[in-house]
């Protein structure tokens, strides 16, 4: 038996839930999990992830996708499956803040993230101690004045074929609409603040002089907007004013590793649906 | 065209979401929400919350409850069906603090908390201006010694054929077997407590005592075993040594607002369904 | 005995708090609780909370004040000091939404908030019962195009003398910078957003829009500057893909009730001290 | 120029505030912050930390120690000194469960938790990897059948004077009241449920059985009542009936090594004070 995972969006009309399960049923698949959600009752958008198993034996994947398709396009619908068996492969970028990548990386050979992690690259050589703790090939790629485009192109050779999906784990570098175009994966980035709120440079410093009351981070896709991407998850802790910048900063890292987890957790569990600028984030 | 809300478990088993579905979209209905859990993919036990829209003058109710009947029959289910135009009736049983019955029924008038309230008792008095204030029938059922068991019988009395469920804003009084048993509906009661901690009597001054640094309360539903029924929803506030008991005790009454107004919300929507000593609690 | 509250702020040097509680136990006060922050160690802002005990009859109000105020003149210090004997006259404001009015009454009522409440005013004659079941005078103030001006002037001659401080329970009129100025007292507000985000007009419908997964609310001093006053508290709550807008509104109410409620709290406690555009709350 | 903390309790009475910190200023002292707390008004305990600078060439640390002691003797106070210039010495036991090891060594090694970590303990020898990427020492004490006392009697051995205080970072073995007398200073544990809820064995499976609805996991110092000692901190996380044993197993690993971070950091901070069976946690 094959564990799988098909998320589809489509506009809404009656029976199309019956559609979708009757579907499964009669390609003897059996459903163990779903979840549905529509924008509004009347004329608008429908949602749904539906977790099965089936028998590639009598169902072959490719059977079973074109199928899926014949019913999509019926549906004007827009959908991708997964397989459990498939493991994502997660390429990091990141700076000098190593805190979420060490997370990762522990959550990862912990068993608690279901990923493969390729390579990680830096702008940076400082984590490449951790980088090989973990035994993963570490490619360091140092900005050079004037000569960001190359660096940009090294980076989208090295990721483009063996990463399904990128997350920015504190990477201070913004990436190019011709960089994003060209990877045309997901990528998820985690900002230092509750968006949003302090876009841009030096959120905690921003936090510490506006004397907010609750820091936060946010993870979310990364797009050509800066900061504006569609939010995956966020969290908050509790400042006072006896809180510096430094430890502003020291709870915020504790914050931004969980939000990072949370959402490359719910993204390799294929819970995450984009939406316009908005993502359905399935429990 | 009616809204109606489908409550249903069973025994798990392949392609039962596809005949509920099924079923629905022969019957000319369109599912408007649809949230699915199974408790393990092997043998484990079904659970799902249908919502939907259906023309009552081409398909009764009666004749959809009939056949809901027959379908459930097949699958040994138990199922419940809430139709949007028939509002629930919310009994309240207060003894002394009032702060969740004020919270309550604002909430019900500013229309936030659906639902009717046809009485409120109290085996104080005190509680009958708020009573009044919002023109709902109060009734004074005072506990007098050695007569407890007359006292349930006129509260049984009372809410048997008026209300459709009780909820116990802080009744600091334990309803006895015999009166669960005869009043055969659900009843919610709020403990001031984060349960398991604290059962029973003065859960602020055991919490000081203990020296916890969070406080909580909880949301469940009555059984016969105190402070041990189906918990539906638990919030939590901190506290530090700067809080007196009586601090504590203010916090925990904003809890005790809350998590009740959530539960009843979650009840009120039929998001809620009872399953051995657990709740499934839908978003 | 006569309880006191004395806040206190200066340039920080050595000695000081050596200098505040040798002057109390010179003067036979028995200091019962004391909070003090300094901005940073070299060349910072020094403040304190001093909660003491004395003896009206062998140190009057009048002396203990003329004392305290030669020594803050050598400290060049700000200071204030409160009687638990004086109860705070609570001026409070309102539009249409009385959700944080009635929060505050209730908790008024009950002793929670210790403080009287001499009026009510609202630019709409809708919460006239609430103030009434209360028994507290009402004012119905509406707005009348271009004649704003007046109705602030009526305000300001309503709260000039009977009120210590405002709160803008949701009221949804701009406070002018002459308004501010001639009232001199502190106003405290709720903003039903997590500032700095969402400013402005409805901040329920922005945070929709732009698919946050947390909504707050903001209790400040109002200033000048619309939505910039200094931060007092702030609360928040989860939010998922299934909120409306409508749904966004009825969480955003209880935050509200919640921020306001604890903002006041330690307002009538003298635990906030305002220093540039932020708070100290001491805990 | 040297930092130091100190901490008082003794029983309260009028004046003590101004001794205290008049000693400190008479030595030339430079208070850098205190928080001062009583457990009530009249014949409570008096608890304080003074952080202050001074000057050691003018003033020797035995000096300041033997004029403290005098002071201390004459208000009947238990108080201890801190140093910031003497880096505490933090042991660490752990049995298999590695997720609080790597969070705090990697909290050490970015400076955020200021102490030496002269050692690792364990039952088992999984984690010597970790141990040594961080070129820690490490020790492997295996648990042998009817040895218990022999592996308790190297571990003293082994700690007794290298360490300051002792973090069981999910030490999965009970220290004898022997071992806890015998070693004499802090142990700190990490408890994986909210206490006292789920005392004991399995509390992941005890959260999961009960239906609650949050999660959490408790800091404390370690005493001869198992999970019975006094409470540093606690956090919590939502759970649902969606979250598996697993899963709520990997939620509460989170919370573990959260308030298990936070509590170090009070101690390492020198803001807790014991008391009778609880904390003062100053912020």
């Amino acid at each position: 038996m094959e564990r799988a995972v098909l998320l589809i969006q489509c506009p809404d009309r009656k029976g199309i839930v019956a559609r979708l399960t009757g579907f499964l049923f009669e390609n003897d698949a059996n459903i163990v999990g779903s979840s549905q959600h529509t924008t509004h009752p009347e004329g608008g958008r429908f949602f749904m992830r539906l977790e099965f198993d089936f028998d590639p034996n009598t169902l072959s994947k490719d059977s079973l996708q074109r199928r899926l398709d014949r019913l999509a396009q019926s549906l004007h619908a827009q959908w991708e499956i997964h397989y459990a068996s498939t493991v994502m492969r997660m390429g990091i970028a990141v700076s000098l803040h190593d805190h979420c990548l060490v997370d990762i990386l522990y959550r990862v050979s912990s068993g608690e993230l279901k990923a493969q992690v390729p390579l990680i690259v830096s702008n940076h050589d400082k984590v490449r101690k951790v980088a090989e703790d973990y035994g993963i090939p570490f490619y360091h790629l140092p900005i050079v004045k004037d000569k960001k485009a190359e660096q940009e192109k090294a980076l989208l050779k090295l990721v483009r074929n063996t990463t399904d999906f990128l997350v920015l784990a504190r990477y201070m570098q913004i990436l190019s609409e011709h960089f994003l175009n060209e990877y045309g994966k997901d990528i998820i980035n985690i900002h230092h603040s509750f968006l949003p709120s302090f876009k841009g440079a030096n959120p905690y410093q921003q936090a510490y002089d506006r004397g907010v009351k609750l820091i936060g981070a946010t993870a979310h896709f990364a797009t050509v907007e800066l900061d504006e991407g569609p939010i995956i998850e966020q969290v908050v802790d509790r400042v006072s004013h006896r809180d510096s910048v430094e430890r502003i900063k020291q709870k915020s890292k504790t914050l931004e590793q969980i939000a990072l987890a949370r959402a490359i957790q719910a993204y390799l569990e294929h819970r995450i649906i984009r939406y316009e600028n908005k993502t359905i984030v399935f429990d």
